[in-house]
């Protein structure tokens, strides 16, 4: 031994022990859905977290088992997180949207030993408390009986100290929500945790200090929450919770407590625009608002910069913990026009240090960072996955890439821009047709509600595109209207060889197209010009 | 194994593979003590430090071998660190302005192998060369001939692939210059160095996004410059260096280059303000300004802040990375006075995630956060030393405590203000009279050109304050306009018992008040009034 620097376990303990510290009084609020309001701080979350680490372990839980809840976003579920982690349990965050078929699978294969849910979930547990075989004890954070989460942890007195271990344990374990197969479970680690929120407070991506009050309006059974709470401990900010997602209850929240950053899919952006149109009523202090989860369209980027507010688009999945790219602005932003500026916000971002990315075509060759070769795009970092929670094989290949399913293009300046997901592209006489951008032309037309465009066998070009459209209520619009739209907006060779009109399209429960359904409905379909 | 998330060693040659792949084309900009000037950028570091860890080889260096330098900042010192640490060495700065014989022990106690140096150097080279008995090979920066720097890596082609290993491999040595005693090495890892980047760049430290441009003019062999070039490589931020620290220089280069962001010592923006006053011209990007090494005056704060510029302050040492604290604004800073702020700035800052301090009485007793209770100073971290470069013992106790030798309060909102030195910390009574304290308010009375307050012994007290006064040339000040100022400033019992005029003070190679030499040569002194 020559000398060198401490020893330090990356573990997510400290996180919380750092906040309570440093930001003890910095508040975290949480809006109930019954319209109540409460209110602690780190410091309290400290406390309680301890105090809910020797419920657990009264409850003969071990370091290892996993802790699951079925929660909105609120304080108590922050105290789950941190106390179960915090004992040595893995916090399981189960999406209560899921299908219940799923919901039982992933509570089985995980193989959860304490329930902690939301009494409005309760109908969810009633129905299937008989097919979750390893789950023996039931909590609910909102019981202020006897059996409730705040009586539970009242008998404790919170003298408790951290089990320590190494900085390569699980802490957490999520689900993935695909299309096809069973959900698999991602199971986070205290490092590759705390190195993820190292990052994440960075300018580049949340930029988040002591000073900033942040509303994560995505919910904590989605990718953690985006990390914002393990994030938001390490900065200390202020943090608030709503259990509900009412674009009135957000918007009084986000001006009464003065929020300064917020984070969320889409549609919550498009809820509060509509808002501020029958109200007047808009947040006022918002710096900094980053969509995630799929791509925002650029008229909403454009009416949230006119705020005054910045806007990060970020691109990651469960795998990812979820970081892969963040909206960083570039140094020629202050040169950029408005134009620019939308053109490049619209894309899904910069790669963070820690991350690589690489796109690969068919023939698994590296393309170009070009900004036109698109191909699969894989990732690979400290916070990416390596194997699927009890997977008999890793999910990467031996140099640790791991496949997205995305299909994306990387420009010069290192933007990254996912054009479509690799099993919904349409494969056209050896080439490319992003379905994505033909049902964003579509939707740009008068008259259509919703399009999801699908390959289509064809004898001579593989697949050809079929456009599937939901008409807006009392919309005559026509196939002919349509095509002709599409022409002004992409390549004459990718508009659909037949367009049909249907009542409605399958959605998956995190509101997605469902095109395996579609692919399957259509399977046997002629196009009509074929 | 259950799954779980990548390996990923956080090793410091992924900092500049990270700037290269991602800011290949942020610019290096490095103006030369001749008035020319040269810019790369991150691609030309991590090609160039390729070729340098190929030459390194070349010349029989191995992983774990030490790299002197001997050199001011510019692009060429730059390649030096990631070229030397890229091939496993050592990349060992050494403070060109220590005494001879600390420079001959620290070379020969490190056991460097090749000494890279800038040519202004060369006396001090050939001067010290016969001592120093394990540098092979001498190689100057600015030497343009065969010999020369540019000319060893031109003869290779940048073919490399960095040496991997365990990131807690050692990958730079710096030594301490201290008031007693031989210098002593502290061994930064790649893990410690790249998790202190990683805090670094967070908004309540540098705030350094891609968009950056980091001039920095504390000295690479300062503490890593403060960490600087590895926290901008991991921004991707533009680095502009300069060869010298003229505040003419400086204040062109930072409106040629459109510096945002700035790092030195409070003497540094001493010499700017007065090439702002001689000459009107005066910094117009920068947005941020880092002082650290000793404290900056309050009157400065508030000069800077003036101009627009955030202010902070930054503690630290050699041994912390240099990172213990940085003037992080308080959520309440929009709330407060013009006073309150400047108060807060003057202060050392608040505690990173990772940082722990504590301190402690003269009986090792913990004290209370409550802005008054002063005492030695302890931290621990992931990047604080554990043991020196080549030490038989630990320098921290059993708990990762590290001593820092500085007298600090902690306040209730989290900061951190040194109060002293604890050797220079004046015992009277059982109380502590503060010489820093006692030193500054002296120098706050007109005719006062620098003070030193020192214990000497006396029989009733144990100790009470000698006040040493160098006065302004043509100064008249008497003792008793001195003891009337410092009444207004300090409370009546830390007024000095005796005070000194002398013509000169003695000082350490780096700037600081010996007082060492000042305690020895008044050691037996008599106090006049004892």
């Amino acid at each position: 031994m020559l000398g060198g620097m401490q020893d330090f376990e990356l573990r997510v303990p400290r996180l919380i022990d750092h906040a309570a510290r440093e930001d003890g009084t910095r508040e975290i609020v949480s809006q109930w859905a019954d319209g109540t309001q409460t209110r602690t701080d780190w410091a309290g979350i400290a406390r309680d977290a301890r105090k809910l680490a020797q419920a657990l372990e009264r409850l003969d839980m071990h370091p290892g088992d996993r802790i699951a809840t079925l929660a909105m976003n609120h304080s108590r579920h922050l105290v789950a997180w941190y106390g179960a982690i915090g004992m040595g349990a893995v916090i399981h965050t189960i999406n209560p949207r899921l299908f219940d078929e799923q919901l039982v699978y992933i509570a089985n294969h995980a193989q959860d030993r304490v329930l902690l849910y939301d009494k409005q979930f309760q109908p969810l547990v009633d129905r299937l408390k008989s097919q979750w075989t390893s789950i023996e004890h039931y909590i609910a954070f909102d019981d202020a009986g006897p059996d409730g989460f705040e009586a539970l942890i009242a008998r404790e007195d919170g003298d408790y100290a951290w089990v320590e271990g190494p900085e390569r344990d699980p802490c957490m374990l999520c689900y993935t929500s695909g299309t096809t197969g069973n959900p698999k479970g991602v199971l986070y680690q205290h490092r590759s945790t705390v190195i993820h929120a190292m990052a994440e407070v960075s300018p580049d991506i949340f930029n988040l200090s002591s000073s900033a009050v942040v509303l994560p309006v995505v919910p904590m059974f989605h990718a953690a929450s985006w990390g914002l709470p393990f994030a938001c401990a390490l900065a200390g900010a202020k943090f608030v919770f709503s259990q509900v997602n009412d674009p009135a209850v957000l918007c009084r929240l986000m001006n009464d407590e003065k929020v300064t950053h917020s984070a969320g899919v889409p549609t919550v952006w498009l809820a509060m625009f509509g808002h501020i149109d029958a109200t007047g009523e808009s947040p006022r202090h918002l710096q900094q608002v980053t969509i995630g989860g799929s791509a925002a369209p650029r008229a909403m980027i454009e009416r949230i910069m006119a705020m005054g507010t910045a806007v990060k688009h970020l691109w990651g999945m469960t795998e990812t913990s979820p970081i892969g790219t963040a909206g960083a602005l570039p140094p020629a932003w202050d040169a950029m026009s408005a134009d620019e500026r939308l053109d490049l916000v619209s894309k899904q971002g910069r790669i963070p240090f820690g991350i690589e990315l690489r796109v690969l075509d068919d023939d698994d060759r590296e393309q170009p960072r070009d900004g036109r070769a698109s191909g699969r795009l894989q990732v690979r970092g400290p916070w990416v996955v390596k194997r699927y929670f009890g997977a008999a094989n890793d999910a990467v290949d031996a140099d640790n890439w791991f496949d997205t399913g995305d299909v994306a293009v990387l420009h010069p300046d290192g933007t990254m821009q996912i054009t479509d997901r690799a099993k919904d592209v349409i494969k056209s006489g050896g080439e490319w047709i992003s379905s994505v951008d033909l049902e964003n032309a579509a939707v740009g037309c008068p008259g259509v509600a919703e399009a999801a465009a699908i390959g289509i066998h064809h004898p001579k070009w593989d697949e050809r595109p079929l456009l599937l459209v939901v008409r807006k209520p009392d919309s005559t619009v026509t196939p002919g209207e349509i095509m002709a739209h599409l022409g002004g907006h992409v390549a004459k060779w990718w508009l659909p060889d037949e367009i049909l009109f249907v009542d409605s399209l399958p959605h998956t429960a995190t509101g997605k197209l469902l095109k395996t359904e579609l692919r399957a409905r259509y399977k046997d379909h002629r196009l009509a010009e074929a």
